[in-house]
């Protein structure tokens, strides 16, 4: 079993459909309830939908609970299904040269990049620190460099890296792993909705990126992809 | 004239008494306006204490026309007496395991270091950007490197230097400058707010601090020291 | 057509059988004549050898040189077979407090890895920065911290790093794409011939990196797989 | 005593100077003795010459050797001077697209930046690394990021930093300590012998960094700085 989040529009969705497709048990987490069950529907019996508020530490430990559930009730039902990887896919673009920049809306960014991230893993170290769980960490190539006009979207991404590489030093020797991911940009519903003009027909599509990071998330029994940059050709 | 923030203690008070003690015009700000009139006070009649939620962006611009009100009546009693230099000290800790930290608790650390310093730096680069003033933002080591136990304390930090080295690139051939400054652990109330059990009577004190990075924050009509670490011996 | 050098042991020599065991046209080169060849014969009829020392820029040259040779023969012979990877794994590690470090050592570890990496992307940039080529470039999570004890090897693999990082710049718009790869320590004849003593029972074969970076190593119309980290569980 | 390496022109030449000039006894080294003996004779008799090529282990502790006989020497002359920092500031430049690159320049540039920081630092290890002796090691803005046409710079930069940072961690608890510089370009010969045409007229001149280097060097019983960026304004 798989939980993806954020996975009511972009790379989420689009991961949801790749494993939803390997006919792999997905749980699909978003804020909007009427998107995800518009996604879940499209997918089909092996996903379902849960709607969750990230930044709440209660939203994100419910979520957890009706995850353990709908495990529980696959158990039953079919062949057993544990929870092996959480794929935290959710966050929000907000762009522009700082002084132009609205403290309102860089409040909401830091909320819906760093709160969300910082509850999720804080929530899955709790329950799973003892259990082979991945959890994949989505960010963007913004996490690893600096970039005029997105200072604040720069803060939030290098929060989340800082985080999770600090949060890895914690788990040493415990099978959890934590995988980061940096991908660069998309050809998504994320940059209209960030009050960025671009011309992003030439980036890569989301299907493009869950299917290349679907396959480079592999692990053996001595060693695992830990770290995935995935750049525009 | 030198604004420091956060100088209600450690680092930022004691940087205030330094350039104080070298006879500059001193405005000292933090949120605890019983401890900053005493500190302001104690360092004498350069020296004039402001109140300031740096969280709030409408708290930061008061802040500035405070300083630009207190600026024009230095003009007029004695020699002009220009803002130059901005140094942010504010900020927080908070440590532990991921899995043992308080949610409310890391909400307020995020504020406090990172909402704090970009609401600083966008109010100077709306104001400034166009002169030649100084914004040192000192963050920690912490924003260098991932730490076990600092896990979203290095998430503050990293964001914050993330913030920064993204609006350096937006101020390019603009006069006004920021320098990054990385302390090291120092001797100072710091600890025992945080909620970790140090024995830091080997650590440097703020006014050691203080005095390095008084020194090492040179310029000339070309060049200027940009970032900084400064660690323990 | 893949191009893997350091094939004859390690890494090097575990991605040469997957390729071939995929049925792939597999040059592979080393320094070592006889081990190289006992490997191309052991792998069959896709794979054939060729004796190389990248540290010469007239030795890369000649092999690529042979490197087209071989493909012209092999599109007379059967379906088209074009050059599309260079996998350089070519490398070698030598270890210790740096006051016990040979000058003879690191002078020939230095060669080994930086002078190597230099002289194959040199060549590769000459011959295809206009091809869909992909240079693939092995270095270290060496390469991404520093390590006690390894300060000379990390110089090495920071050198590495620093150069593609430099030359991805300058390849910006050509179809020429280089990735990044930093495997943690394996189960390999690597360890004894550094002169560090460890027991390496529990880390990964090559086997288990070289499956892992073929399945990571991805790339779509718009996008590719820049960057990949391989750790050890 | 201070003993400044690379100091026959440049940033080493003016932080002679500066030295020289605040009465401080300064030993010049570099390859060139009729330039570096015209240096010592412009700075006066606080000043000597010794003639050193750092890429051989065996000049490098010739070196030392002299080095210790001067300090010897003046301290039966006159007070006590023992040499308590090493500013290493020899190195050299070369630029260009990489496949434009000569393979034998390539070569002698990795040479005179990564070769003699490595022997100079591992020299000064061996000998001090219970006394509190700084080490400054001069590189790079192009050791903190990749820069187009700056491929094998980048790389020999690199390589310093990352030796630098590793055997910071094997010094842990000595009383060495080992300081970075990474300063931006300068106004000096540097770049006319490194082949890159660039109107330096408005950088920082080699006085100016030297000047603001000097005054960022400072230490205190429990702390140091350890980092300096000098950027052009």
């Amino acid at each position: 079993m798989i939980l993806i989040t954020g996975a009511s529009s972009g790379l989420g969705a689009a991961l949801a459909k790749c494993y939803s497709d390997d006919n792999q048990q997905v749980i699909i987490s978003g804020r909007n309830t009427r998107r995800l069950d518009a996604i879940a529907q499209a997918l089909g019996a092996n996903t379902c939908a849960i709607t969750a508020d990230l930044t709440s530490d209660a939203s994100v430990s419910a979520l957890f609970d009706q995850v353990e559930q709908a495990q529980q009730k696959q158990q039953v039902q079919q062949a057993p299904s544990r929870l092996h990887t959480v794929i935290h896919c959710a966050g929000s673009g907000y762009f522009g040269a700082i002084e132009t920049q609205n403290p309102a809306a860089i409040a909401e960014l830091l909320q819906n990049n760093i709160m969300s991230a910082i509850m999720l893993v804080r929530e899955a170290v709790k329950r799973y620190r003892d259990q082979a769980v991945n959890v994949v960490v989505v960010m963007s190539t913004a996490a690893q460099s600096a970039k005029a006009g997105e200072s604040t979207y720069c803060a939030a991404k290098w929060a989340v890296r800082g985080f999770i590489e600090s949060v890895r030093l914690e788990l040493k020797g415990s099978p959890m792993k934590i995988i980061a991911v940096y991908p660069g940009g998309m050809d998504t519903g994320f940059w209209p909705t960030s009050g960025k003009a671009l011309d992003t027909s030439s980036f890569m599509s989301a299907l493009e990126a869950a299917d290349m990071l679907k396959h480079a998330l592999v692990s053996t029994q001595h060693g695992y992809v830990a770290d995935i940059t995935i750049n525009r050709a």
